[in-house]
């Protein structure tokens, strides 16, 4: 078992845990691994998977702020990056609370029932408190 | 606007924030809303969607443990509900944290250079973190 091997499948199954695609983990685990951007061919023939998965898991995780593309001097090629650690995790927590926040002010209006409400009003709780570890990390 | 639409909306958007698609969070949401288990028919006839994207939601919800389904008797179709609040993010969080320290370890062991393994430490001490605050919720 090799560091590589290792890093892709934790980054692999970290993915299938949030409902992502297993591609979604490989590739950013890939990316994680070599630390430079990658090609979309460099992708798949490191990760053996077909350059339509590779290029529909890319669209994902820059949908979600994980990775980002890049052009590189002298090539016509796409080139893909991971973002800055933590910086698209925070991003995400950060949209999920501002959601919570405006629906749960909008749903207090709109006299929604007590007990769906308290429930939404721990989900902002929740929202605000783990952003709050997130924005004390380093 | 009414209360029912703002939920659907609500959970349409935190599901796209986490990269899943709207469908999958209007399902939670409509269930969310009427608190009692629902049929595929009811649940495509409510948000005017099809059949096989309803179906396909529904295995992701299934999957990622936020609805479970169940038998109501004298009827022959599968019936779909929530899982009890933040039961399923708990459930999640735990299983990302176990996944992170168990390569975490076996990383230390590789001799991974150190810049790569402060980096995974790092999203361990998160991982405990989001964990701790999700166990301090009643």
């Amino acid at each position: 078992m090799n560091s590589k091997k290792l890093i892709i499948d934790m980054f692999s199954e970290i993915a299938r845990v949030h409902g992502l695609s297993k591609s979604v983990g490989a590739i950013y685990g890939l990316l994680f691994y070599y630390e430079r951007p990658m090609s979309l061919d460099e992708i798949v023939e490191e990760l053996k998977i077909s350059k339509g998965n590779a290029s529909m898991s890319l669209k994902k995780l820059e949908e979600l702020g994980f990775v980002k593309r890049t052009w590189i001097e002298g090539e016509r090629k796409n080139f893909y990056q991971i973002s800055e650690s933590f910086s698209s995790i925070k991003d995400i927590a950060r949209r999920k609370h501002e959601i919570i926040k405006s629906y749960y002010e909008k749903l207090k209006e709109e006299n929604l029932d007590e007990k769906k409400l308290e429930k939404i009003r721990k989900m902002l709780i929740l929202s605000e408190k783990i952003l709050k570890v997130l924005e004390e990390l380093d």
